[in-house]
């Protein structure tokens, strides 16, 4: 029985190309997304072209128990969930406070840091149990530094940082790898990014920056330092990085 | 009429403190703490009794309306509130995550996280429209690290302090001042330290280290800080400080 | 005897006016810059104005024995120095690695670090005898964060603040209260600021951002809050506090 | 013609793994130390029986010209330099202010700081060329907070980070990788802990902490980080991550 990589938030960014990554390393990925079961599909189709092994599912992490009971059919009908890739988040791009709603800022916090919190409720038994477990924790640049018009999103990413400190204080002697992993710039991602953007800004941002530019962080190549962060020995484990790409200002300095 | 001085979280520790301060230096203080009315009348009777001026409510700042309703209720009988102490929080003690529930973790959020939002959102369009304000928002050193035993203390306070900054990129080029407080130590307090130790761990503890030692951070000293933080000329304001007893580690050295 | 305000840097903004605001609170000033015999003069002239007491010295901090020599002589001759504000720093401007000579990289090290260490080195074993001291430490951006062509800069100011966090370790114990002092943004200061940009340059920034504005750092607003900073009760000292104008972008955010 | 790996501080711990890491990966290692031939000899025997090239010398990093000779001699002789590894430090030990001389903290910043510095200046202008370059600075705990007894190691360190920053931001859009790799915890090296602990207690920890447990950190696993931190894809780069053995605490929080 193939262990299992649990990817919440499996859009065709970061989280489908960790799935394949780790599929193609000999994980079962389990993909959950909120909605679009065609692109879903797809995603699993191309593991499985691949030689790989995966299923996917749509879940609203939001709904009360949705997390919990995914987890607990994966533990019961698939195989062990040795790794987590936590992908959700709300980029609601920039608000003044006057525009974020309570409800807005909520479901922020309900994405970014509970739905987090839920998943390792619900697996760190199981994880500690067998003496080990990962955590792959998609962090952004608003985990370190709240910018103008992030109220929803830095207090979210904020709390999920310090979520990641908490549980790896625990964990950690247990067995359990918990990585954050700060993504400070712009991914070519077409499900986030281009949604974001538009059809058309996107292709221009990609013109300008990404492809042979490699200005935008491409999530094949984030997933290889997953895929590393993952597999790292325990007398040398990582808890906190960042990722940008080459040509991008770091968040602490203007451009 | 006298400018406001809003305090949430008005206990006999730094809260009430702050609205001593602020009533001695010419604010109406009013008070607000979720339980307790004798313990609130007397702080009212304190301030006045030093000549000040002073109002207090029950109120519980998790139920739906109650801090918006008390901004709204106070910019209309009261006066202009100038000055808002945020000094809720929920630090249930050191807790694993198996028993941490979901339901704690999100009161940890609503109470140090969502309040300060919520807050901000019903007081800073009045603020913004008079040029000036000051929020004081005691923080602890949660907000920065996370230790074992704080999923929810340390997620709310790492929310806290990334909305602090989210609020300072908006609000302090319209004159509002945001200042993250982060208070790294024990504090002399008999509502909070003294309900958490018990009545006998207490009184030992201010005698080993508090009293005449100043080994535990003493409410009306660290108020005096905050005086002087709401009293900082425009041209050279702070976003963030430490206040810790000098007898003490920083959170950043071992013992 | 007054006790005496030793300013390393004394300089026509943040020193000079911390060596005025301290003799007003009655120290004795002792004020220390490497040139300008005029304009030192003028500023002890000024303190003896306004009913305050001072000296002055040029003097080069990098040559050997000079800062040594002069605490010996304070102490010696003078009173106990029981406030340190050391404000030497060497902001070469931007310039890129192959135009930063080992030369300057070195001397901007022995200004803002070195010096740093000799002066702790000769006064605390005093203040420690003492048992009471106070470290009023300009810093600056670069100690946070390094910035293209800030290499000799912000090595320098890196490790200055590191500096601090080892002296307060060990000291604040001893009742020697060190304090780091971010001064994020551009001051209001004809010898620094004033030189870097030359007249005319200094005289339309002052126009467009400061005065009226407030959008510089007014060098004797901050001086009162160095003032707060060495009066605060030891059960509540600060170690690190940032400042900035109000209009102006905190350094982790962007424009 | 083998690109070159330059390891400076190449003992028997993290430099020497990063030294056999990067010529079983196809490099040439040039090995540079202090002292101890023999240790030297050893290593590039070592690499040579497991099929890859290498040479190395004894080197004094601090005398003058020492390093800049080092690389002008390499690009000239073996080949061009690709990877720094930079492994030198001074940490000391555990030392009052009192018991810390003003050479033993220049000594520090000339080994920490200072000596990247120079090979930075040394080798950037060929690796801008190029459009192609890694530096892997191995940095300490030291660098993000100053510890009771760390005066020198700390202030080095701090600088150092610094000035990774400043570097990553002039040349990381030239295509030129810096990477800041915080080892946060004892590394199971007879070299250096070994000499700092004396054969007897570093058997004791060893045999408690070490080994089969694996909690000191282990140079070649460490060196397998390194190698991929170098081999990452331009498009997401990693400027900063800390390592620590899994069952350590990690530096943010209190045992």
């Amino acid at each position: 029985m193939r262990p299992v990589c649990l990817v919440l938030g499996a859009g065709a960014g970061i989280g489908g190309n960790v799935g394949k990554r780790f599929a193609r390393g000999g994980y079962h990925a389990v993909l959950c997304r909120r909605s679009d079961q065609e692109g879903l599909d797809q995603l699993v189709h191309e593991i499985e072209d691949d030689g790989g092994s995966a299923t996917g599912s749509l879940m609203n992490a939001i709904e009360e128990g949705a997390i919990e009971n995914t987890v607990a059919e994966i533990e019961a009908e698939i195989g062990p969930i040795e790794v987590v890739a936590y992908n959700l988040g709300a980029q609601i791009g920039d608000r003044a406070l006057a525009n974020t709603s309570l409800k807005q800022f909520e479901v922020g916090w309900r994405l970014a840091t509970f739905g987090l919190f839920r998943v390792a409720h619900a697996v760190c038994p199981q994880m500690e149990e067998r003496g080990k477990g990962v955590f792959l924790v998609t962090s952004a640049t608003a985990a370190v530094r709240g910018n103008k018009g992030q109220h929803s999103h830095a207090a979210a990413m904020g709390g999920r940082r310090m979520l990641c400190q908490t549980l790896n204080a625990e964990f950690a002697p247990k067995g359990i790898h918990i990585a954050h992993i700060l993504i400070d710039g712009a991914v070519d991602a077409p499900d986030t990014l281009g949604k974001m953007l538009g059809p058309e800004r996107f292709r221009q941002l990609r013109e300008a920056r990404g492809q042979e530019h490699d200005g935008l962080l491409l999530p094949e190549k984030i997933a290889d330092t997953y895929w590393h962060i993952a597999n790292q020995h325990r007398s040398a484990w990582t808890h906190e990085l960042d990722l940008r790409a080459y040509s991008d200002t770091a968040w602490w300095n203007h451009a």
